[in-house]
Order: structure tokens, then C-alpha cells, then sequence
């Protein structure tokens, strides 16, 4: 991949994911806002509700990559940890954000503004707010960590929110090729392809139909269209070569 | 969690999560799995098909863990790398291993046993055969870690060949309780629930109807079949307490 590139890691916080009681959507959502700016992500991590886990995997993944985002654990309840994890990894104070208290003072009133509903508007110390459009309460930034919500609808607003401060390189393309070929059948000539296009990424995701028809996906990615365009010609050719017709996307 | 309990990680290898193309489903199924026998997930890891990744989150995690499943880059494709890197990561040659290379030979006869097909049989050296009753070719062990397919119906039957290999601890149960109240009215019940049942682990985690209806799942985790019914009853009278019908489950 090419050093130019911006890069991002997502960092998925809560034992919900890691109990299996919760299916995460959050990658997916992220990973394909984040390819289409031009930042792919480069790693992803699950750990739970454990504050040296969550310190530990934020400080190494911020320093790594150039966006961190994580989801999950910014809410009112003991279990809503991620905010004084956040502050510990950048050394700062934990702190009642003025403009976020505002927020949830003026919509909850005084008297149902608790202290459980108050850990909704802490935040490190100097800390960007990210609008919630959907459930008020807002993320934020530090430096180059997004803090976002768990709950899908929550977070994919929240992403809308922050988008604009994000800085992408060329976007990340990408293009299909698919057959009712085996893996084994084209992997070699797969393989010649990637060596003559070694900027692309192919990957090659086999599949069976309901019908129980065995065919091979093959995803070719990259920022150059032109190179993007002549690999997958290349692939179509192959999956000719083997007597079948491929299907060709992007 | 007590120091008793196993513990397991998971690693996903593949640009194809990380890209967002694929949306990962072997993260709930293992976890839930594997929760049933006593071995909590307690980590998981995204990488993409680069082999010092790779192998750098395999030798972190199976240290760091009783037990590591991996999913993907085990086809024959150029992009399917994950052997070559578990054998790196235990300092093992990486041999055709006998059964596997019998089995798939039978299979495709000596004529369409190409090289790409023969990575199938690559496994580092000494590694035990996981039988993959859908699509032949076999996952392995090495030491403690599993080495699976990313197709979630091949990894999910490999993962039930394996199963008797696992040593469980006591059986993870859950129960819950749902009701019609806003996480900031029951957090600091809730808290005080959880300061009680120190060995629990207590989980909140909202939702909203289709109808527009909001609400909370309260779930409580752990070994202890008596304490965990307790917690679940006085979390029903908190929402109780907030004039709402809780509804348990578990």
C-alpha cells in the first residue's frame, strides 16, 4: 500500500460484541464510509469494558494510524467507561465539557439531570464535540481519536457529524470480477496478475449459490483507475480462459 | 472475571473486513459458542493479508490467551497467507502435510491437484487436522491455537470437529431484563446492583421500538447460577420502581 495514504484503525469497545450477544455493524459501516475518503483501515480491535484493555489498545492504535475511531461505552451507566479511558491515554483531566452540559441541562431540566445522565457530557479536557443529531448526547475528538457511540444509528450520525474534518487521500476504488470458476482453477493466474499489479490489492472470495453452484468473487482495489481498469479486464480474460462468462462490476 | 476461567482470542485476517466488502459474522458465532463452554472471548483482532501483521497479533495473542481461533487466508489463492505466517509466528517449517495432502489428492485426482491446490495442505509442521466437513479442505491446530476458514459456514463446521479438543471452565450464563426506562433513570440502580455482584458482569444496553418506543436490555453475565438470579430480580424491581413491566429472560 502506498505510504501516502492516510490510514485508520477502529477500536470497538463493550463485552457486548465479545459475549456474541451483539452482532457489530459498526466496521462494515466505517470501513466503507472511510474507503470511499480515501482512509483505509488498517486494523480493528474488540476489547471489553476493562479500563486497562481500553488504554492500552487506544494509545498503541492512535500512535499507529492516522484516525482512531472508537465506538461504544459513552453512555450514562457504570458500564460507560470509555470517557475516563480516553482522558488517562492523553494524560488529561476528566472534565464536565461546558458546551455538552449545556446540551443535556437545557433538553433534560434540572431536576431529571442526574449525575448517571451528567457522565453523558464529560469529556477529556479540551475535547472537539461531535454532534448527535439522533439522541443528542455527543461524541467528540481528541487529537486525531473519534469517540463515538455503540449503537449503530447513533454512530453512523455521528460519523455524518465529523466527516468534514476529515482529511482523505485518493479514494479507494474498486471493481469485481465473478465467475463460476474454482479458487484453485484461477489462482495462478491470479497470482500473475497481483505480480504485474503489485500497487492493486485482488482478492479472490469464493462462494456457493442457493442453488449450490460453486463461483469465485475476485475484488481488485486501488487508487489508480486506469491500472484498476486493465486488472480487471486481465481477470475477466482469465475466467474466460476457463470456459465460463464473468460478470464484471465497478 | 476470575483467573479461573479459560480465555480465548480471535484473529480475522482479511482485507476483505477491513475493507468493508465482507460484514464478519464468525466474531458472534465463535463468542456465543465458546461462551457455552466456558471460554470467554476476552480480545479480537482485524488484520489484513500482510504477513507481519500477521503474525506479530498470533504470537501477542495465543501468549496472552488459553486459547486463539483464526479465520481466513487459508485457500489457495496468492492472497491466502495465513499458514506461512502461523508457521513463522511457532518458528516452524511449513511442510505439505501428509493427511491433508492425501485427502485432497484423492479428492481432485493427480491431474487437477495443482500447486495453488496443494497451499490447501500447507500447514506449519506437527499441526493437527481440523476435518472441514463442507468443502474438504481442512483447518488445524498448532499448539493452542485454531486455524479456520473465513467462509462462516466451513469455519462453523470446523469449529464443531474441534470442539472436543476445547477445556471449558464453568458454563457462562446470562440472563435479562428488559423495560420501557431511559438508561439515565436506572444507571444509578444499576451501579449499586453491580457494586453487590462484584463477580457479575452487568450490561446496559438500549434500544428504540420500530414504533419509536425507547428502552433498556439490562444483561447479567456469569458462573454462578444463584447470584445471578438474584441480580436479575432486584434489577426487575428497579424498573419496577420506574412504574414499568419488566420483562425477563434467562
Amino acid at each position: 500500500m502506498p505510504g501516502q495514504q492516510p490510514s485508520a484503525a477502529i477500536l470497538i469497545i463493550g463485552n457486548e460484541i465479545l459475549s456474541g450477544r451483539t452482532q457489530d455493524v459498526n466496521v462494515s459501516f466505517l470501513a466503507k464510509e472511510l474507503s470511499v475518503l480515501g482512509i483505509p483501515v488498517r486494523e480493528v480491535r474488540v476489547v471489553p469494558d476493562v479500563e486497562g484493555e481500553i488504554i492500552a489498545a487506544v494509545n498503541h492504535l492512535r500512535q499507529r494510524y492516522g484516525y482512531l475511531f472508537t465506538t461504544g461505552g459513552i453512555g450514562p451507566t457504570h458500564d460507560d467507561i470509555t470517557s475516563q479511558c480516553i482522558a488517562k491515554a492523553f494524560g488529561r483531566k476528566l472534565i464536565l465539557h461546558p458546551a455538552a452540559n449545556k446540551l443535556l441541562l437545557d433538553y433534560y431540566g434540572a431536576e431529571k439531570y442526574n449525575a448517571a445522565r451528567q457522565r453523558m457530557a464529560m469529556t477529556p479536557e479540551d475535547a472537539e464535540l461531535v454532534d448527535n443529531p439522533v439522541s443528542l448526547a455527543p461524541g467528540y475528538q481528541v487529537e486525531n481519536v473519534f469517540v463515538l457511540a455503540g449503537v449503530p444509528k447513533i454512530m453512523q450520525a455521528m460519523f455524518q457529524s465529523l466527516k468534514p474534518r476529515l482529511v482523505g487521500g485518493p479514494p479507494l476504488l474498486s471493481a469485481s470480477v465473478t465467475g463460476f470458476v474454482g479458487e484453485g482453477q484461477i489462482a495462478q493466474g491470479l497470482e500473475e496478475v497481483q505480480h504485474r499489479f503489485p500497487a492493486l490489492d485482488i482478492g479472490s472470495y469464493p462462494f456457493q449459490q442457493a442453488d449450490g453452484r460453486h463461483g469465485t468473487q475476485l475484488v481488485v482495489r486501488g487508487t489508480d483507475p486506469k491500472a484498476l481498469a486493465l486488472a480487471r479486464d486481465e481477470i475477466a480474460r482469465l475466467v474466460e480462459g476457463l470456459g465460463e462468462k464473468p460478470r464484471i462490476e465497478g
